[in-house]
């Protein structure tokens, strides 16, 4: 027997609808590619949405065709999240700093039919135009488009005159919940780019989730900041969330520089910012030096990768910033688990307190994690044992993009490929992604903790540390270092740094130096080729 | 194109699993029936939950068979809540203070198979049980049956002894999330009380909606005191919205005096409670009396019936209390509208600000509110016009239980039966019900303001008004007053209290003394009673 409810389905044209109907006057501000800021409002960025979705419908694209953007966090862009799904199209955001052929890769793969472009990345993709011919429809945000880019990419027409032609009352068509709604592809290191397709559904309850009070909580009273960009996993949805919640926003445009951030913090009293630690750590600088205290800024997610502890120290004690550290997949849409305490946790010693600030957190709502040993049995949630990380929930990919289940799941679970831990209350630390961690005689060692304190070295400026095969342990650990400008360290010297701080059986068996690490497109560390590279200095 | 994401359903088991694994520690403290507090924690209300749902599962019921409940807010009716929806079966929440006939009827027409029932209710029970032949198994909330209540009703069953056969690691079933979970039926004024059949999606999503931010906000760090009866709307959804969010919990028992809330929240640190007006009456007048300064409380959910302007002033002025006006219907989960701040109006002076407090708040995501006039026309948000109230969304009801849809919907939207206005951002306030709302000469007057009114005269204790006929005006107003004790005030003394505060042609043309007004189960004024008895004044 079924309830007798409504059968309203959850879908990303109320997100905005939403926004525009109660909460109208919220102001978005957002930096213009070319310099300046614009002042614009949901109710403004609603009407545009559906010009744009009217628009795009009259050019007689198919059912749920991709349409691509590459784009900075800006106004523009906002609009295309809510117009291209809200009217039944596929958004999907593209990271520019792939590589071109990586770039062509995602753009067949997806078929893209339309793609949204900022006046930065025209010659990017003027150099690739030959090889994107899915793509029928290049579209400038800008209000025209200028003869420079008008010649690098002939036909290329001005987003405004593109909705200029639409209708401001365009009614959103209904759709089963499940349609597909939006795309990313993840940046591997290993392989093509594999694309996530997520649906409405998944997107609406992402956004529930993302909204409730323990997780980041978007609320009508805040000014929300997301540096992380549109074109990763969604600004980790907080522009769903943030229509959801009608908050203010600031959208930072291309400069997300320590100085343009601090600034627009203070200018707009931004009290919620979202992005990874390298950003913070620019901000955190300059405030120091700007002399801000960042007066209106309540709370930071950060995630992306792990949080430094010094860094939750400073937000917390010099400016009264809270941070949320958060951790999350692109496959997982992307929450997962956030650090928010107990109320237990707070009778705690703030030395103990301060510890726990530094896991990945807890899951919210919707999501489950499990560990599993390598014959996928669970393992004990004590806060000790590793295993590989499975997850599941309404907000987790069941495939990738043209791929199927079968391909994909464990026992309907989601291999994350991280090896982790869980303690009794499900608080994560991530240890190390598991094709990376080092199996030393049936121990495991986290290159990511070795690397963690091999950076703290002074006389070092960036660290890596992987398996090495070993005749008589399977593998041991080494350490790649990149020394620091005037420095020339010994091995030897570089591992005094490990001193007291680990087990001596985890420290590494070699260093070897390098001038510089190899990094993929969104900046990690490309491991399997340092392995290659090194894996065999312990066999000679 | 569907997209590519879990197909996780939305179900109540997910919630108390949430709780137990997550949250198993968090303290949930229980006032029993009989005097005293429990403690226990949601690991342990997750372990009877499964124990109950295997027990329930072992009697073989139906497929969504409706459980009964007739019970106070204490733990073991919070295991309930999620054992019975978690193993399939339909949770039925009953109003012990309806007349027994109608307890006949709702019993008899849910076919209620087993009855959870407090102590207090063996009496009001055994008097009706040779009428509901349905129900197979009764079960005191108790750990065992004195010897009094097994006399009243043979076959009785103690609670503790039912789960001590189930299983504390039953697995529970998968679902479809439509399917049916809990069922409530509204006190109406008029007819046959009508059963509103929620679905798991439903419970859940409003659950979600329940938790964000500006809604209500339940967290981890909450202790929360739901007030509001778990008969009443499933306490406005709270027992699921904490287990969600792993709140600790103050289940109040029978006593909801003032003396008690007020100890309960002092003792157990309550942050939020919930609750109708009458009842902060009393526990504002106790607080003051006992000279608590409610240090815990942070918030009060105020719904059922408009909180009184006074009392918001009380708890915000004087406790630091923040009170959350809301608004909803048993048709609605319940929540529709809550008065929570838009960012804009903190820079409006105070008494503008407070002026908007006053209001039923606006709809949170996921309800729409539209007003409509007599000819389903809709009418401007321009916080003046008046029309009936319809509200949409996906946990509103579609059809009353064992009706079709088509008897219930207007064009997909519920007409709610209030007469209302919504301002441009969506703030709602309720007029009146509709059948209430006096015409007089094609203008509408409140009954309900004029209430409100009438009610803060010194002389008079209790006041209704009515619409009574009128041969030029087609209705008046008249007012139905109550004499306060010792007092004896000339209908003309009575009208005084209007000066100033209405417009002339609203000033009620008669003044009629009973000693009591009419009210059903859940303390409404039966004002057809009153127009039956009255309405004819103004003719004679």
């Amino acid at each position: 027997m079924l309830g007798q409810m409504m059968p309203t389905q959850l879908l990303i044209s109320t997100l905005i609808d939403h926004a525009a109907r109660y909460h109208g006057d919220a102001e978005i501000y957002s930096v213009n590619t070319g310099g300046g800021v614009e002042t614009t409002c949901w109710r403004e960025i609603g009407r545009n949405a559906r010009r744009l979705g009217s628009a795009l419908t009259a050019l007689g694209l198919d059912p749920q065709a991709r349409c691509a953007t590459i784009a900075w966090n800006n106004r523009r862009h906002l609009e295309i999240y809510f117009g291209v799904s809200g009217a039944g199209f596929v958004c999907h955001t593209i990271n520019p700093r792939l590589f071109p052929e990586q770039l062509v890769y995602i753009i067949n793969h997806a078929e893209d039919q339309v793609m949204f472009l900022d006046r930065t990345f025209v010659p990017l993709v003027a150099a690739i135009r030959d090889k994107i011919g899915c793509v029928k429809h290049f579209v400038l945000l800008e209000s025209e488009v200028d003869a420079e880019a008008a010649e690098a990419l002939p036909g290329l027409r001005a987003y405004d005159d593109l909705i200029a032609d639409g209708d401001a009352d365009f009614t959103w068509p209904d759709m089963d919940e499940n349609t597909a709604s939006s795309l990313c592809y993840t940046s591997g290191t290993t392989g093509n780019p594999k694309g996530v397709l997520y649906s409405h559904r998944s997107t609406v309850l992402h956004c529930l989730g993302s909204n409730t009070r323990d997780v980041i909580g978007f609320s009508a009273l805040d000014t929300a900041m997301p540096v992380v960009p549109m074109f990763h996993v969604n600004a980790w949805g907080s522009p769903y969330a943030c229509a959801m919640s009608g908050s203010r926003m600031v959208l930072p445009g291309p400069g997300l520089d320590g100085p343009s951030l601090v600034r627009l913090i203070d200018t707009y009293g931004v009290t919620v910012s979202l992005g990874v630690p390298t950003i913070w750590l620019g901000l955190l600088h300059e405030a120091e030096k700007a002399g801000s205290t960042l007066e209106s800024l309540e709370r930071t997610v950060v995630g992306g990768s792990a949080c430094p502890p010094s860094m939750i120290t400073a937000f917390r004690e010099k400016y009264g910033v809270e941070t949320i550290h958060a951790w999350g997949m692109t496959e997982m849409s992307p929450l997962g688990s956030l650090n928010r305490p107990l109320a237990k946790h707070l009778d705690l010693p703030e030395e103990e307190q301060h510890r726990l600030r530094e896991s990945q957190g807890r899951p919210c709502w919707g999501i489950e994690l499990e560990i599993r040993d390598d014959h996928g049995q669970a393992l004990p949630h004590d806060g000790k044992t590793q295993g590989d990380l499975v997850v599941r929930g309404p907000w987790i990919l069941e495939s990738y993009f043209r791929a199927t289940v079968e391909d994909t799941l464990e026992d309907g679970w989601f291999n994350t490929g991280d090896v982790a831990s869980l303690d009794p209350d499900g608080y994560l630390v991530i240890k190390d992604r598991s094709k990376d961690i080092i199996k030393s005689g049936g121990e495991w060692i986290s290159s990511v903790e070795l690397e963690n304190i091999a950076i703290a070295h002074p006389m070092l400026k960036d660290a890596a540390v992987i398996g090495a095969r070993h005749p008589k342990w399977d593998e041991r650990p080494v350490l790649v270092a990149v020394k620091a400008d005037d420095a020339d360290p010994t091995p030897e010297e570089v591992l005094t740094v490990f001193d007291g701080k680990i087990a001596k059986w985890q420290l590494p068996d070699a260093v070897v130096f390098v001038d510089v690490l190899p990094r993929n497109a969104t900046g990690k560390v490309l491991k399997r080729d340092l392995r290659d590279e090194f894996g065999g200095v312990l066999e000679n």
